[in-house]
């Protein structure tokens, strides 16, 4: 096994593509002496390529503005795809699968919507595609659900996995302050992007619990079936009383498996500070899994950043590079399944069963409890505890909360209708759901 | 790769063997579906096999007390041992190697004295050797730090690998019982074993820290050099007084690399309550991992159990089973490393520096203070914060607390023994080290 080299092209040379290259140069004796082998960087492609020069680049033998002189290089036997975006990235990638290269890339975008065609062409191709990197920055958590809790059924998967959403969430919480401010400092700090839809509109979050759940559940699951929400309507107000419940708002991707079908959803949740999930602050990220044998498994970690990630892209690269060198081609099918399962019983966010937060600003008058008491009943919801809080000084309306005991999603949004059109009840009400034991 | 067959022997039906076999066999299909491969088991061997059946055990070909009925059977790729020890299991496995069979184990003890013998057996006859189990149960660790992550140079690891000695310091903190007290119901209750020593005085922690390290530093670490200390000295008062500092009392693995050299050790530890490890409680384990790419991530789930270690075991049969089926060998090193690293700067635990509490009994007199300050400081000790608790009712003797700033082992030892002998202190002095940011 000793002493062969492999050859490694990056397209993309931002943040993730130097983190990557900074593992695979920095680390390369350490990687040397773990594998026995010699992964080398032979070259860079980037647009900016011209601007690009740090200690590494003067390194790589090949350094262009065009990605295909990578692809088209006969020597270079892994592509890391680290641009992002659909357009091109999807184009050097299957430009490589189709060179019978295999690939890394960190694009969860792209794999979550165009995956069918992109796993499909890589094993009709025979070769590898890693995408470690693309959920959870520098987490193992795919190549875990692939290989090491394979003898598992995996059940449910619960996770806090875009760092711009929970810095900010967890800001907000911390200081009180609303969306809007918090979101305008993250800008100017870098940890939110100048449109930050991605991020906040919990797109990227969906991305990831795509590729993850279709994983855990042998089924490569549509990204357009997946029910999204964002933090952008989260109020101060509501965190607030989330906090006096013993509970903390995180924007969570939920999937669940059981016999009668899945679930695939992503939306600000309430769980009691008593699961783990609600110390994970600030730009970290953690999955946790449940597993019919395992249990429950948490992984926690930074979820971006170029270290991490790269340290990702690269433990994708060295996995393959140990395949290349131990000659045997891709081991494990690219979403670790080979048979699927039926994707018949994937419901939709109406038809999915949670406990509700539901706030209503309503005035403060006699009956108003009993009216909206009614229309809760009337349409099968069941109230486990109700808090009305005082009128602030000068203020007319009071938040009212009701916490529901389990219900589908399309009794709550009738009667949430219903209420809004109540003469009583002065803003559209908010619903968000609950999680986890309380 | 559809429709080949692995053939797996077990040997031993105790927790961990009904757990494996529950897994290979109750998930059969789902295993199918991902690997496209048929894992039968084809035997189980295990002394009182006459006694045990269940729906498992009817399904298989052989059963037998005789572990050389699998071994020697020609059918057979892969052998499980999981009796645990040192004899019998040793025998087995390098049995098995000897017969070319891959093998997966959950027997940190024997992999941590005998490793070295045994790797090197396995590396040599060119077979794989899987041990996920023997660590952290089902949670994945092993194969992260072999795999995942290996464009990392691991500079720490921190975990609670012992689910015992966790339940029993659990307890201890929430109900403020001693020691014995807990002990003895945690062995009623079965979640300690009748002769505890294994558990609570650090050694099963340390086998599991030998190999975790080992395969961090690329080296094989010699169990005989890691320093061991148990919970069984841990005094209620200690966990209170810690409380008031903001912190919990832990039995750590902690291991760590610089460019001085490295460090592996088993104590008690004081951790302040902001870091994620002091929530992990119970039963439950929990490994933190620092790379220098990847930076620190934790690894959270059950640490023990038939299902939980079952699934590891099972997981590293269906790594083995995709390796044979893709035509490749073991194609990543036992440790995860061909080229390890330099031993020679192993620190005895008498070099290894942290920051100290210490806990001393002594008569409530004018001096005291300033005559253990004085021991203190000529031993180039510093404190960083002191505590004199009121005495208690009746009593003539107080708690005094110090908190010391980092400094080496041996400074604190002999601190300790000059004022052991002071005349104004009535019980032998309480070091905990103290790890972390405070």
């Amino acid at each position: 096994m000793d002493g062969k080299t492999i050859k490694i092209g990056v397209i993309g040379y931002g943040v993730v593509g130097r983190g990557t290259v900074e593992s695979l140069i920095g680390n390369a004796a350490v990687i040397r002496d773990k594998t026995g082998l010699d992964i080398v960087v032979k070259g860079i492609a980037d647009l900016n390529i011209d601007r690009k020069n740090d200690e590494y680049t003067d390194l790589v033998e090949i350094k262009t503005k065009n990605a295909d002189d990578l692809i088209n290089d006969p020597e270079i036997d892994i592509i890391a795809e680290l641009i992002g975006g659909y357009g091109a990235a999807k184009k050097f990638i299957t430009g490589a699968i189709n060179k019978g290269k295999h690939v890394v890339t960190a694009n969860k975008a792209l794999l979550a919507v165009h995956g069918r065609e992109i796993f499909g062409l890589a094993e009709e191709k025979g070769v590898s595609l890693g995408f470690e990197a693309s959920v959870g920055g520098g987490i193992p958590i795919i190549r875990v659900m692939k290989e090491d809790l394979a003898a598992n059924n995996i059940q449910e998967i619960y996770g806090i996995i875009n760092g711009t959403a929970n810095y900010i969430l967890t800001r907000m919480t911390k200081e009180g302050k609303a969306f809007d401010e918090v979101l305008r400092d993250a800008q100017e700090k870098g940890y939110a992007e100048a449109d930050p839809t991605f991020d906040v509109e919990g797109i990227d979050t969906a991305h990831k619990i795509c590729l993850l759940s279709s994983i855990a559940f042998s089924a490569v699951i549509p990204f357009d079936k997946i029910f999204v929400e964002g933090i952008s309507n989260i109020k101060p107000v509501d965190i607030e009383i989330a906090k006096e419940l013993g509970c903390t708002i995180k924007l969570l991707a939920i999937a669940k498996k059981d016999d009668s079908g899945m679930e695939v959803r992503v939306h600000p949740t309430i769980i009691p500070d008593s699961n783990m999930l609600s110390s994970v602050d600030g730009v970290f990220n953690a999955v946790c899994l449940t597993g019919d044998k395992v249990g429950t498994t948490m992984h926690y970690g930074r979820g971006a950043g170029g270290s991490a990630t790269g340290s990702a892209v690269a433990g994708d690269i060295i996995n393959i590079a140990r395949n290349i060198a131990a000659g045997c081609g891709s081991r494990v099918p690219v979403l670790g399944f080979v048979k699927g399962s039926e994707l018949s019983g994937l419901r939709s966010i109406e038809d999915i069963t949670s406990c509700f937060y539901m706030r209503l600003m309503v005035v403060d008058a006699p009956g108003v409890l009993a009216k909206v008491g009614g229309i809760l009943a009337s349409n099968g919801i069941s109230v486990s505890s109700a808090l009305q809080r005082e009128k602030e000084q000068g203020g007319e309306y009071v938040p009212l909360v009701f916490m529901t005991h389990e219900t589908k999603g399309h009794n709550i949004m009738a009667a949430a209708e219903e209420i809004d059109e109540l003469d009583v009840t002065v803003e559209k009400s908010v619903v968000i759901r609950v999680e986890g034991e309380r």
